[in-house]
Protein backbone atom coordinates (compact mmCIF):
# COMPACT_ATOMS: atom_id res chain seq x y z
CA UNK A 1 0.00 0.00 0.00
CA UNK A 2 1.12 3.27 -0.54
CA UNK A 3 -0.69 4.50 2.48
CA UNK A 4 -2.68 3.45 4.92
CA UNK A 5 -5.85 4.59 7.33
CA UNK A 6 -7.13 2.11 10.39
CA UNK A 7 -10.01 2.71 12.63
CA UNK A 8 -10.90 0.03 15.37
CA UNK A 9 -9.63 -2.62 13.62
CA UNK A 10 -11.08 -1.46 9.48
CA UNK A 11 -7.79 -0.89 7.21
CA UNK A 12 -7.72 0.70 3.43
CA UNK A 13 -6.07 3.76 1.82
CA UNK A 14 -6.23 7.20 3.84
CA UNK A 15 -8.63 8.63 1.37
CA UNK A 16 -10.81 5.89 1.52
CA UNK A 17 -11.40 5.44 5.13
CA UNK A 18 -14.40 6.77 6.81
CA UNK A 19 -15.36 6.83 10.44
CA UNK A 20 -18.89 7.71 12.52
CA UNK A 21 -20.19 10.80 12.29
CA UNK A 22 -21.10 10.37 16.45
CA UNK A 23 -17.04 9.72 16.73
CA UNK A 24 -16.50 12.52 19.45
CA UNK A 25 -13.88 14.01 17.97
CA UNK A 26 -16.07 15.49 15.05
CA UNK A 27 -18.14 17.46 17.68
CA UNK A 28 -15.10 18.15 20.29
CA UNK A 29 -11.93 17.32 18.95
CA UNK A 30 -12.27 14.88 21.73
CA UNK A 31 -8.79 12.92 21.26
CA UNK A 32 -5.26 12.59 22.08
CA UNK A 33 -2.70 11.40 18.93
CA UNK A 34 1.20 10.43 19.09
CA UNK A 35 3.22 10.28 16.01
CA UNK A 36 6.86 10.18 14.63
CA UNK A 37 9.24 8.70 11.94
CA UNK A 38 10.15 5.62 10.66
CA UNK A 39 13.17 4.22 8.28
CA UNK A 40 13.75 0.17 7.15
CA UNK A 41 10.40 -0.19 8.20
CA UNK A 42 11.75 0.40 11.92
CA UNK A 43 9.45 2.80 14.26
CA UNK A 44 11.56 5.13 16.03
CA UNK A 45 11.76 5.77 19.57
CA UNK A 46 7.96 4.07 19.51
CA UNK A 47 8.15 3.53 23.27
CA UNK A 48 8.64 6.92 24.36
CA UNK A 49 5.69 7.87 22.22
CA UNK A 50 3.41 4.98 23.22
CA UNK A 51 4.25 6.04 26.75
CA UNK A 52 3.24 9.24 26.00
CA UNK A 53 -0.05 8.80 24.35
CA UNK A 54 -1.18 6.84 27.36
CA UNK A 55 -0.37 10.25 29.69
CA UNK A 56 -2.32 12.22 27.30
CA UNK A 57 -4.86 9.94 27.71
CA UNK A 58 -4.49 9.83 31.14
CA UNK A 59 -4.85 13.02 31.82
CA UNK A 60 -7.83 13.62 29.85
CA UNK A 61 -10.13 10.55 31.08
CA UNK A 62 -9.64 8.60 28.14
CA UNK A 63 -9.28 4.80 27.51
CA UNK A 64 -6.76 3.82 25.02
CA UNK A 65 -8.32 0.26 23.82
CA UNK A 66 -5.74 -1.75 23.86
CA UNK A 67 -2.68 -2.30 26.59
CA UNK A 68 1.13 -0.54 25.43
CA UNK A 69 2.52 -3.80 23.84
CA UNK A 70 -0.94 -4.27 21.44
CA UNK A 71 -0.26 -1.23 20.14
CA UNK A 72 3.46 -1.40 19.90
CA UNK A 73 2.85 -4.63 17.96
CA UNK A 74 -0.11 -3.28 15.61
CA UNK A 75 1.70 -0.63 14.62
CA UNK A 76 5.02 -2.42 14.22
CA UNK A 77 2.79 -5.00 11.44
CA UNK A 78 1.03 -1.76 9.72
CA UNK A 79 3.75 -0.78 8.63
CA UNK A 80 4.94 -3.61 7.17
CA UNK A 81 1.51 -3.33 4.34
CA UNK A 82 3.19 -0.49 2.98
CA UNK A 83 5.19 -0.23 -0.02
CA UNK A 84 8.53 1.28 1.44
CA UNK A 85 9.65 1.40 5.01
CA UNK A 86 9.91 5.05 5.60
CA UNK A 87 7.21 6.55 6.77
CA UNK A 88 5.58 8.90 9.21
CA UNK A 89 3.69 6.86 11.43
CA UNK A 90 0.66 8.84 12.85
CA UNK A 91 -1.88 7.09 15.68
CA UNK A 92 -4.73 8.55 17.64
CA UNK A 93 -7.71 7.66 20.44
CA UNK A 94 -10.54 9.55 20.71
CA UNK A 95 -13.21 8.96 23.63
CA UNK A 96 -15.54 7.00 22.12
CA UNK A 97 -18.83 6.92 19.85
CA UNK A 98 -21.80 8.57 21.32
CA UNK A 99 -24.72 10.69 20.28
CA UNK A 100 -23.12 15.00 21.14
CA UNK A 101 -22.95 15.51 24.61
CA UNK A 102 -20.31 17.55 26.33
CA UNK A 103 -20.27 15.22 29.00
CA UNK A 104 -19.75 11.73 28.42
CA UNK A 105 -19.69 7.67 30.10
CA UNK A 106 -16.59 5.68 30.10
CA UNK A 107 -15.67 3.74 27.73
CA UNK A 108 -12.77 2.53 25.82
CA UNK A 109 -11.58 4.56 22.81
CA UNK A 110 -11.51 4.63 19.36
CA UNK A 111 -7.90 3.71 17.64
CA UNK A 112 -6.79 5.39 14.54
CA UNK A 113 -3.64 5.28 12.92
CA UNK A 114 -2.68 7.16 10.15
CA UNK A 115 0.39 6.07 7.70
CA UNK A 116 2.27 7.52 4.88
CA UNK A 117 5.72 7.97 3.27
CA UNK A 118 8.15 10.16 4.63
CA UNK A 119 11.23 11.69 2.97
CA UNK A 120 14.22 10.95 5.38
CA UNK A 121 16.49 13.92 5.00
CA UNK A 122 19.91 14.92 6.80
CA UNK A 123 18.71 17.70 8.68
CA UNK A 124 21.21 19.93 7.41
CA UNK A 125 19.36 22.43 5.98
CA UNK A 126 18.10 26.12 7.34
CA UNK A 127 14.51 26.91 8.13
CA UNK A 128 12.88 30.51 8.17
CA UNK A 129 10.36 31.26 11.20
CA UNK A 130 7.94 33.99 11.85
CA UNK A 131 6.55 34.67 15.83
CA UNK A 132 3.24 34.69 17.07
CA UNK A 133 1.61 35.51 19.70
CA UNK A 134 0.66 32.14 22.20
CA UNK A 135 -2.99 32.28 22.91
CA UNK A 136 -3.06 29.09 23.16
CA UNK A 137 -5.11 27.17 26.44
CA UNK A 138 -2.91 26.05 29.41
CA UNK A 139 -2.98 22.53 28.70
CA UNK A 140 0.08 22.33 25.83
CA UNK A 141 1.61 19.94 27.54
CA UNK A 142 -1.42 17.25 26.27
CA UNK A 143 -0.89 16.59 22.75
CA UNK A 144 -4.65 16.98 22.24
CA UNK A 145 -6.39 17.49 18.79
CA UNK A 146 -7.64 20.99 19.92
CA UNK A 147 -5.10 22.50 17.26
CA UNK A 148 -6.82 25.12 15.93
CA UNK A 149 -4.37 27.51 16.89
CA UNK A 150 -1.48 25.36 15.96
CA UNK A 151 -3.23 25.54 12.26
CA UNK A 152 -3.64 28.77 12.03
CA UNK A 153 0.02 29.89 13.21
CA UNK A 154 1.33 27.28 10.79
CA UNK A 155 -0.85 28.65 8.00
CA UNK A 156 0.78 32.08 8.98
CA UNK A 157 4.52 30.78 8.86
CA UNK A 158 3.49 29.20 4.78
CA UNK A 159 1.89 32.42 3.90
CA UNK A 160 5.23 34.45 5.13
CA UNK A 161 7.56 31.91 2.95
CA UNK A 162 8.45 30.18 6.71
CA UNK A 163 8.75 26.79 7.75
CA UNK A 164 7.12 27.28 11.34
CA UNK A 165 6.04 29.74 13.31
CA UNK A 166 7.33 30.30 17.19
CA UNK A 167 4.96 30.76 19.79
CA UNK A 168 5.49 33.68 22.80
CA UNK A 169 3.03 34.23 26.02
CA UNK A 170 2.62 37.91 26.96
CA UNK A 171 5.48 39.30 28.32
CA UNK A 172 7.43 37.61 25.67
CA UNK A 173 8.59 34.39 27.15
CA UNK A 174 9.25 31.74 24.42
CA UNK A 175 7.19 28.47 24.63
CA UNK A 176 6.94 25.98 21.68
CA UNK A 177 6.17 25.61 17.75
CA UNK A 178 2.84 25.04 16.06
CA UNK A 179 4.11 21.43 15.79
CA UNK A 180 7.76 21.72 17.30
CA UNK A 181 9.52 22.47 20.33
CA UNK A 182 12.14 25.44 20.05
CA UNK A 183 15.24 25.99 21.79
CA UNK A 184 18.64 28.51 21.67
CA UNK A 185 22.41 28.31 21.70
CA UNK A 186 23.40 31.04 23.91
CA UNK A 187 27.09 31.25 25.80
CA UNK A 188 27.91 27.60 24.56
CA UNK A 189 25.02 26.63 26.25
CA UNK A 190 21.33 24.97 25.06
CA UNK A 191 18.41 26.94 26.77
CA UNK A 192 15.22 25.14 26.54
CA UNK A 193 11.44 25.92 27.96
CA UNK A 194 10.93 24.17 31.20
CA UNK A 195 8.34 20.84 30.73
CA UNK A 196 5.23 23.11 32.27
CA UNK A 197 1.64 23.40 30.42
CA UNK A 198 2.97 25.56 27.89
CA UNK A 199 4.54 23.39 25.81
CA UNK A 200 4.67 19.76 24.77
CA UNK A 201 7.48 17.59 26.03
CA UNK A 202 9.07 16.51 22.74
CA UNK A 203 10.72 13.09 22.58
CA UNK A 204 13.31 14.99 20.11
CA UNK A 205 13.51 17.79 22.97
CA UNK A 206 14.18 14.85 25.34
CA UNK A 207 16.65 13.46 23.02
CA UNK A 208 18.72 16.68 21.86
CA UNK A 209 18.44 17.23 26.00
CA UNK A 210 20.07 13.49 26.18
CA UNK A 211 22.76 14.69 23.03
CA UNK A 212 23.73 17.99 24.21
CA UNK A 213 24.86 16.63 27.97
CA UNK A 214 26.65 13.60 26.16
CA UNK A 215 28.12 16.22 24.29
CA UNK A 216 29.32 18.41 27.23
CA UNK A 217 26.71 21.26 26.16
CA UNK A 218 25.41 22.72 29.60
CA UNK A 219 21.61 22.87 29.20
CA UNK A 220 19.19 24.96 31.21
CA UNK A 221 15.34 23.98 31.19
CA UNK A 222 14.69 27.29 31.81
CA UNK A 223 12.18 29.66 30.24
CA UNK A 224 14.02 32.34 27.44
CA UNK A 225 12.13 35.37 25.59
CA UNK A 226 11.66 36.81 22.07
CA UNK A 227 14.92 39.03 22.74
CA UNK A 228 16.86 36.08 23.54
CA UNK A 229 15.44 34.12 20.76
CA UNK A 230 16.60 36.79 18.31
CA UNK A 231 19.84 37.39 19.98
CA UNK A 232 20.44 33.43 20.22
CA UNK A 233 24.00 31.67 18.64
CA UNK A 234 21.82 29.37 17.25
CA UNK A 235 17.95 28.93 17.11
CA UNK A 236 16.97 25.11 17.16
CA UNK A 237 14.05 23.74 16.41
CA UNK A 238 12.89 19.62 17.13
CA UNK A 239 10.07 17.32 16.27
CA UNK A 240 9.65 13.81 15.99
CA UNK A 241 8.89 14.35 11.76
CA UNK A 242 12.17 16.42 11.24
CA UNK A 243 14.08 15.64 14.16
CA UNK A 244 16.31 18.90 14.97
CA UNK A 245 16.71 22.13 12.07
CA UNK A 246 18.22 25.34 12.84
CA UNK A 247 16.65 28.79 11.48
CA UNK A 248 18.31 30.98 9.68
CA UNK A 249 15.77 33.48 10.03
CA UNK A 250 13.13 34.90 12.11
CA UNK A 251 10.33 37.85 11.32
CA UNK A 252 12.56 38.40 7.81
CA UNK A 253 15.78 39.09 9.63
CA UNK A 254 18.69 36.57 9.86
CA UNK A 255 19.56 35.09 13.26
CA UNK A 256 22.11 32.55 14.76
CA UNK A 257 24.93 31.01 12.46
CA UNK A 258 27.12 32.10 14.87
CA UNK A 259 28.02 28.46 16.54
CA UNK A 260 28.51 26.56 13.62
CA UNK A 261 30.78 24.18 14.71
CA UNK A 262 28.43 23.26 17.74
CA UNK A 263 25.32 22.86 16.13
CA UNK A 264 26.76 20.56 13.58
CA UNK A 265 28.16 18.01 16.33
CA UNK A 266 24.26 18.48 18.02
CA UNK A 267 23.18 17.68 14.31
CA UNK A 268 25.34 14.62 14.12
CA UNK A 269 24.86 13.09 17.38
CA UNK A 270 20.76 13.41 16.69
CA UNK A 271 21.21 12.51 13.27
CA UNK A 272 23.66 9.06 14.06
CA UNK A 273 21.17 8.37 17.05
CA UNK A 274 17.82 8.06 14.48
CA UNK A 275 20.20 6.00 11.88
CA UNK A 276 21.27 3.36 14.31
CA UNK A 277 17.73 3.07 15.76
CA UNK A 278 16.75 2.53 12.53
CA UNK A 279 19.32 0.32 11.01
CA UNK A 280 18.17 -2.97 9.61
CA UNK B 1 -36.96 10.08 11.20
CA UNK B 2 -36.14 10.04 14.48
CA UNK B 3 -33.03 11.69 14.46
CA UNK B 4 -30.95 13.23 10.99
CA UNK B 5 -27.85 13.01 10.00
CA UNK B 6 -26.33 15.38 7.08
CA UNK B 7 -23.11 15.27 5.81
CA UNK B 8 -22.25 17.36 2.38
CA UNK B 9 -25.63 16.24 0.76
CA UNK B 10 -25.72 12.74 2.16
CA UNK B 11 -28.70 12.28 4.89
CA UNK B 12 -29.77 9.60 7.29
CA UNK B 13 -29.71 8.31 10.72
CA UNK B 14 -26.77 10.29 12.88
CA UNK B 15 -25.41 6.76 14.03
CA UNK B 16 -25.42 5.24 10.71
CA UNK B 17 -23.83 8.30 9.25
CA UNK B 18 -20.21 8.21 8.43
CA UNK B 19 -17.14 10.83 6.87
CA UNK B 20 -14.08 10.64 5.35
CA UNK B 21 -10.99 9.97 8.10
CA UNK B 22 -9.32 12.65 6.17
CA UNK B 23 -11.90 15.37 7.37
CA UNK B 24 -10.05 17.99 8.90
CA UNK B 25 -12.09 17.67 11.96
CA UNK B 26 -10.84 14.33 12.38
CA UNK B 27 -7.00 15.60 12.81
CA UNK B 28 -7.22 19.32 14.57
CA UNK B 29 -10.76 19.59 15.60
CA UNK B 30 -10.67 22.13 12.44
CA UNK B 31 -14.38 23.78 12.31
CA UNK B 32 -16.96 26.05 13.68
CA UNK B 33 -20.48 25.00 14.36
CA UNK B 34 -23.68 26.23 15.66
CA UNK B 35 -27.11 25.12 16.88
CA UNK B 36 -30.46 26.13 18.56
CA UNK B 37 -33.74 25.10 19.56
CA UNK B 38 -37.20 24.07 16.88
CA UNK B 39 -40.53 23.92 18.11
CA UNK B 40 -43.17 23.59 15.57
CA UNK B 41 -40.96 23.35 12.93
CA UNK B 42 -39.88 26.47 13.15
CA UNK B 43 -36.24 26.85 13.83
CA UNK B 44 -35.81 29.62 16.50
CA UNK B 45 -33.34 32.65 15.77
CA UNK B 46 -31.77 31.08 12.95
CA UNK B 47 -30.87 34.21 11.16
CA UNK B 48 -28.54 35.25 14.38
CA UNK B 49 -27.34 31.90 14.55
CA UNK B 50 -26.44 31.44 10.35
CA UNK B 51 -24.84 34.89 11.05
CA UNK B 52 -22.70 33.94 13.98
CA UNK B 53 -21.32 31.00 11.86
CA UNK B 54 -19.89 32.72 9.15
CA UNK B 55 -18.44 35.01 11.58
CA UNK B 56 -16.68 32.20 13.46
CA UNK B 57 -15.80 30.25 9.72
CA UNK B 58 -14.66 34.14 8.72
CA UNK B 59 -12.84 34.65 12.03
CA UNK B 60 -10.75 31.31 10.92
CA UNK B 61 -10.84 32.11 7.47
CA UNK B 62 -12.97 28.72 6.94
CA UNK B 63 -15.07 28.85 3.51
CA UNK B 64 -19.37 28.01 4.16
CA UNK B 65 -19.50 26.10 1.18
CA UNK B 66 -23.01 28.01 0.38
CA UNK B 67 -24.60 31.04 0.93
CA UNK B 68 -26.57 31.96 4.05
CA UNK B 69 -30.17 31.91 2.33
CA UNK B 70 -29.25 28.55 1.44
CA UNK B 71 -28.41 26.79 4.41
CA UNK B 72 -31.63 28.57 5.71
CA UNK B 73 -33.59 26.26 3.40
CA UNK B 74 -31.36 23.45 3.87
CA UNK B 75 -31.97 23.90 7.43
CA UNK B 76 -35.97 24.56 7.08
CA UNK B 77 -36.33 21.48 4.70
CA UNK B 78 -34.49 19.16 6.65
CA UNK B 79 -35.89 19.36 10.65
CA UNK B 80 -39.49 18.39 8.12
CA UNK B 81 -37.94 15.40 7.45
CA UNK B 82 -38.50 14.41 11.39
CA UNK B 83 -40.86 12.86 13.32
CA UNK B 84 -41.54 15.91 15.35
CA UNK B 85 -40.92 19.18 15.06
CA UNK B 86 -39.64 20.04 18.77
CA UNK B 87 -35.86 19.33 17.68
CA UNK B 88 -32.82 20.70 18.47
CA UNK B 89 -31.03 21.73 15.20
CA UNK B 90 -27.00 21.69 14.90
CA UNK B 91 -24.63 22.86 12.02
CA UNK B 92 -21.14 22.81 11.34
CA UNK B 93 -18.43 23.72 8.92
CA UNK B 94 -14.88 21.53 9.13
CA UNK B 95 -12.16 22.85 6.94
CA UNK B 96 -12.27 20.45 4.25
CA UNK B 97 -10.96 17.30 3.53
CA UNK B 98 -7.21 16.64 2.94
CA UNK B 99 -4.37 14.80 4.30
CA UNK B 100 -3.37 15.85 7.51
CA UNK B 101 -1.21 18.60 7.38
CA UNK B 102 -1.13 22.02 10.08
CA UNK B 103 -1.61 24.21 7.03
CA UNK B 104 -4.12 24.21 4.11
CA UNK B 105 -4.99 25.41 0.64
CA UNK B 106 -8.23 27.20 0.79
CA UNK B 107 -11.44 24.97 -0.11
CA UNK B 108 -14.88 25.23 0.37
CA UNK B 109 -15.76 23.50 3.82
CA UNK B 110 -17.90 20.59 4.61
CA UNK B 111 -20.99 20.93 6.01
CA UNK B 112 -22.52 19.06 8.72
CA UNK B 113 -26.60 18.95 10.05
CA UNK B 114 -27.18 17.04 13.22
CA UNK B 115 -31.27 17.05 14.21
CA UNK B 116 -32.32 15.10 17.26
CA UNK B 117 -35.35 15.65 19.25
CA UNK B 118 -35.40 18.15 22.18
CA UNK B 119 -37.75 18.48 25.02
CA UNK B 120 -39.71 21.63 24.86
CA UNK B 121 -39.81 23.05 28.81
CA UNK B 122 -40.92 26.11 30.45
CA UNK B 123 -37.64 26.89 31.98
CA UNK B 124 -39.04 26.91 35.35
CA UNK B 125 -36.69 24.73 37.47
CA UNK B 126 -33.56 25.63 39.43
CA UNK B 127 -30.14 24.10 38.15
CA UNK B 128 -26.71 23.61 40.12
CA UNK B 129 -23.19 24.51 39.47
CA UNK B 130 -19.64 24.32 40.10
CA UNK B 131 -16.93 26.71 39.37
CA UNK B 132 -13.76 25.47 37.59
CA UNK B 133 -10.58 27.76 36.57
CA UNK B 134 -11.04 28.82 33.11
CA UNK B 135 -7.80 27.62 31.18
CA UNK B 136 -9.05 27.93 27.86
CA UNK B 137 -7.70 29.81 24.69
CA UNK B 138 -8.06 33.53 23.86
CA UNK B 139 -10.49 32.58 21.08
CA UNK B 140 -13.84 31.38 23.12
CA UNK B 141 -15.63 34.25 20.96
CA UNK B 142 -15.51 31.68 18.04
CA UNK B 143 -17.75 28.80 18.38
CA UNK B 144 -15.27 26.37 17.52
CA UNK B 145 -14.71 22.49 17.98
CA UNK B 146 -11.83 22.69 20.10
CA UNK B 147 -13.90 21.75 22.78
CA UNK B 148 -11.85 19.92 25.09
CA UNK B 149 -12.06 22.30 28.17
CA UNK B 150 -15.53 22.34 27.97
CA UNK B 151 -16.23 18.54 27.37
CA UNK B 152 -13.60 17.96 30.98
CA UNK B 153 -15.61 21.13 32.42
CA UNK B 154 -19.24 19.43 31.82
CA UNK B 155 -17.87 16.04 32.85
CA UNK B 156 -16.60 17.27 36.30
CA UNK B 157 -20.59 19.11 36.90
CA UNK B 158 -22.11 15.95 35.96
CA UNK B 159 -20.08 14.27 38.52
CA UNK B 160 -20.77 16.62 41.18
CA UNK B 161 -24.23 16.12 40.68
CA UNK B 162 -24.21 19.47 38.85
CA UNK B 163 -25.68 20.69 35.07
CA UNK B 164 -23.00 23.29 34.30
CA UNK B 165 -19.43 24.54 35.30
CA UNK B 166 -18.50 27.96 35.81
CA UNK B 167 -15.68 29.41 34.29
CA UNK B 168 -12.93 32.07 36.09
CA UNK B 169 -9.84 33.36 35.06
CA UNK B 170 -7.06 33.35 37.68
CA UNK B 171 -7.47 36.48 39.67
CA UNK B 172 -11.50 35.26 40.26
CA UNK B 173 -13.43 37.18 37.19
CA UNK B 174 -16.32 34.89 35.60
CA UNK B 175 -16.82 34.39 32.05
CA UNK B 176 -18.73 31.98 31.17
CA UNK B 177 -20.06 28.06 31.27
CA UNK B 178 -18.76 25.15 29.51
CA UNK B 179 -21.88 25.20 27.21
CA UNK B 180 -23.75 28.30 28.60
CA UNK B 181 -23.20 32.15 29.52
CA UNK B 182 -23.66 33.34 33.59
CA UNK B 183 -25.35 36.25 34.47
CA UNK B 184 -26.24 37.67 37.96
CA UNK B 185 -28.61 40.38 39.27
CA UNK B 186 -27.49 42.14 41.86
CA UNK B 187 -29.16 45.49 43.00
CA UNK B 188 -31.66 44.99 41.04
CA UNK B 189 -29.91 45.14 37.78
CA UNK B 190 -28.20 42.66 35.10
CA UNK B 191 -24.52 42.20 35.12
CA UNK B 192 -23.34 39.76 31.98
CA UNK B 193 -19.35 40.04 30.85
CA UNK B 194 -18.88 42.14 28.06
CA UNK B 195 -18.44 40.52 24.66
CA UNK B 196 -15.05 40.05 24.30
CA UNK B 197 -12.41 37.08 23.59
CA UNK B 198 -13.35 35.66 26.60
CA UNK B 199 -16.85 34.03 25.87
CA UNK B 200 -19.07 33.43 23.30
CA UNK B 201 -21.73 36.02 22.01
CA UNK B 202 -24.52 33.82 23.01
CA UNK B 203 -27.58 34.66 20.95
CA UNK B 204 -29.92 34.19 23.96
CA UNK B 205 -27.40 36.47 25.70
CA UNK B 206 -28.30 38.95 23.90
CA UNK B 207 -32.16 38.07 24.13
CA UNK B 208 -31.53 38.34 27.53
CA UNK B 209 -30.18 41.56 27.73
CA UNK B 210 -33.36 42.95 25.16
CA UNK B 211 -35.98 41.47 27.00
CA UNK B 212 -34.32 42.84 30.35
CA UNK B 213 -34.17 46.63 28.42
CA UNK B 214 -37.67 46.42 27.39
CA UNK B 215 -38.43 45.51 31.50
CA UNK B 216 -36.59 48.66 32.23
CA UNK B 217 -33.97 46.40 34.20
CA UNK B 218 -30.34 48.11 34.00
CA UNK B 219 -28.23 46.16 32.15
CA UNK B 220 -24.43 46.17 32.74
CA UNK B 221 -21.96 44.41 30.41
CA UNK B 222 -18.84 45.01 32.38
CA UNK B 223 -16.86 41.91 34.52
CA UNK B 224 -18.01 40.62 37.81
CA UNK B 225 -15.98 38.19 40.33
CA UNK B 226 -16.41 35.20 42.07
CA UNK B 227 -17.25 36.73 44.75
CA UNK B 228 -20.27 38.46 42.81
CA UNK B 229 -21.61 35.68 42.04
CA UNK B 230 -21.63 33.91 45.12
CA UNK B 231 -23.49 37.07 46.68
CA UNK B 232 -25.87 37.85 43.56
CA UNK B 233 -29.19 38.38 44.67
CA UNK B 234 -29.98 35.68 41.13
CA UNK B 235 -27.73 33.67 39.30
CA UNK B 236 -29.17 33.26 35.60
CA UNK B 237 -27.88 31.20 32.86
CA UNK B 238 -28.50 31.20 29.05
CA UNK B 239 -27.96 28.55 26.66
CA UNK B 240 -29.80 28.14 22.91
CA UNK B 241 -30.83 24.51 23.67
CA UNK B 242 -32.35 25.66 27.36
CA UNK B 243 -32.85 29.54 27.29
CA UNK B 244 -32.73 30.66 30.29
CA UNK B 245 -32.52 28.73 33.90
CA UNK B 246 -31.54 30.25 37.83
CA UNK B 247 -28.95 28.33 39.74
CA UNK B 248 -29.74 27.33 43.65
CA UNK B 249 -26.31 25.85 44.27
CA UNK B 250 -23.03 26.94 43.72
CA UNK B 251 -20.42 24.71 44.63
CA UNK B 252 -22.42 22.75 46.76
CA UNK B 253 -23.50 25.91 49.01
CA UNK B 254 -26.87 28.26 48.11
CA UNK B 255 -26.97 30.79 46.20
CA UNK B 256 -29.69 33.40 44.61
CA UNK B 257 -33.35 33.45 44.85
CA UNK B 258 -33.52 36.61 46.25
CA UNK B 259 -35.43 38.37 43.58
CA UNK B 260 -38.03 35.83 42.69
CA UNK B 261 -40.80 38.24 41.15
CA UNK B 262 -37.71 39.87 38.90
CA UNK B 263 -36.35 36.23 38.20
CA UNK B 264 -40.15 35.49 37.30
CA UNK B 265 -40.46 38.35 34.89
CA UNK B 266 -37.46 37.69 33.34
CA UNK B 267 -38.34 34.06 32.39
CA UNK B 268 -42.02 35.10 31.32
CA UNK B 269 -40.63 37.60 28.88
CA UNK B 270 -37.43 35.14 27.26
CA UNK B 271 -40.76 32.29 27.19
CA UNK B 272 -42.77 34.26 25.38
CA UNK B 273 -40.64 35.54 23.20
CA UNK B 274 -39.78 31.98 22.34
CA UNK B 275 -43.00 30.46 21.77
CA UNK B 276 -44.52 33.77 19.83
CA UNK B 277 -41.39 33.18 17.55
CA UNK B 278 -42.17 29.59 17.22
CA UNK B 279 -45.87 29.49 17.18
CA UNK B 280 -47.81 27.92 13.86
Amino acid sequence: MNNLGYYNGKIGPIEEMSVPMNDRVCWFGDGVYDAGLCRNYRIFALDEHIDRLFNSAAMLDIRVPLPKDELRELLNSLVRKLDTGDLFVYYQVTRGTAMRSHDYEPTPGNLWVMIKPAAQGDFAGSIKLITVEDTRYFHCNIKTLNLLPNVMAAQKAKLAGCQEAVFYRPGGRVTECAHSNVHILKGGALWTAPADELILPGITRAHLIRSCAALGIPVHQEPFTLEELFAAEEILVTSSSKLVCFASELDGKPVGGRQPQLRERIRQAMLEEYLEATEV
